[in-house]
């Protein structure tokens, strides 16, 4: 009966299994920060069986990953300004109010996290940071090719996120805006 | 009895006492992650009474700053070369020696985790890094009084030490001696 409901309905149901999860996903990391729950507890918390999770994501470390790269992407769109100071500016402000807002330490703190756990999650944590990496790069290939000179991506990492990350991470909130533009105006 | 042994050589018991717990913490830390382990299991690796350990530092949140102060300042002493330049330099490799060694994970992720582990962790964490700034503020200022025209200690934690906590946070090491030395060049 439960497979038919599936099977009649997929989109609906995994779509609602999906943001359950990741609600816990994310209220369990937020309470208890990351490496501090079980499978178990995620479901438990979203109210499904074990057997939805392993079956959908395999792994912890897959559904910590695929967690937190769709709230970086639902969060952080990467921006088509039309000019790289304009691009990097709303790139570090979206970065910005990402991790300052009420769930933001928990994403900073599970993308520190995944490189941090063994195998499973340094290889969950690079696939993550390379996927943003290539959206950065997209956006810094956008405007080389309108004649402007970007930095590398690389040292948007260090300039830009490295600093808001950590001060995140040390508790020197809020990011004033005056700051975030600073770090971009420095890099250019 | 043992309290006459304490009484008659508090110096030795004190110093083995504090040597044994520092590495146990580091240890869990290295195998677990920080927020996984507890003051009893602390005491059990050390192999002393958790009253001994709540007696000297109180709470885990203390026990976690001082073995962070101790590793930083045992590792990281200020240089002190005569030049801003030569000291930074210094500063730096010492920082990424540090973080990138057998210990290093563990001690930049104490010094994060202690600032989201709740009121008492980020009250630790805080004291923490206010020690550190003070140390690297006191290193600029000799930079100033000899005429040069250093960067603010806050600048320091952006450009230098943020992306090498970073890059070591999200696993992308070593870090190459060129590497460090530009994050100093750059600021400067």
């Amino acid at each position: 009966m439960n497979e038919r409901q599936q099977a009649r309905r997929p989109g609906g149901r995994s779509a609602r299994v999906g943001a359950e999860v990741h609600q816990a996903v994310t209220d369990l990391i937020s309470e208890r920060g990351y490496g501090n729950f079980t499978v178990g507890e995620v479901s438990a918390r979203a109210g499904v069986a074990d057997s939805s999770i392993y079956r959908r994501w395999g792994s912890l470390e897959t559904l910590l990953t695929d967690v937190a790269l769709t709230r970086l992407n639902a969060q952080s769109p990467m921006p088509d300004t039309g000019s790289l100071a304009g691009d990097l500016r709303t790139y570090a402000a979206n970065v910005a109010r990402e991790i300052t807002g009420p769930d933001g330490l928990a994403v900073v703190r599970l993308a520190v996290a995944l490189s941090s756990s063994g195998q499973q999650g340094l290889q969950a944590g690079d696939e993550l940071r390379a996927v943003r990496m290539r959206q950065l790069q997209a956006m810094l290939d956008r405007a080389r090719e309108r004649g402007e000179h970007p930095p590398d991506a690389f040292s948007v990492l260090d300039h830009i996120l490295a600093p808001m990350y950590i001060r995140v991470l040390f508790g020197m909130v809020p990011l004033a805006p005056d700051y975030v533009d600073g770090l971009v105006d420095r890099l250019l």
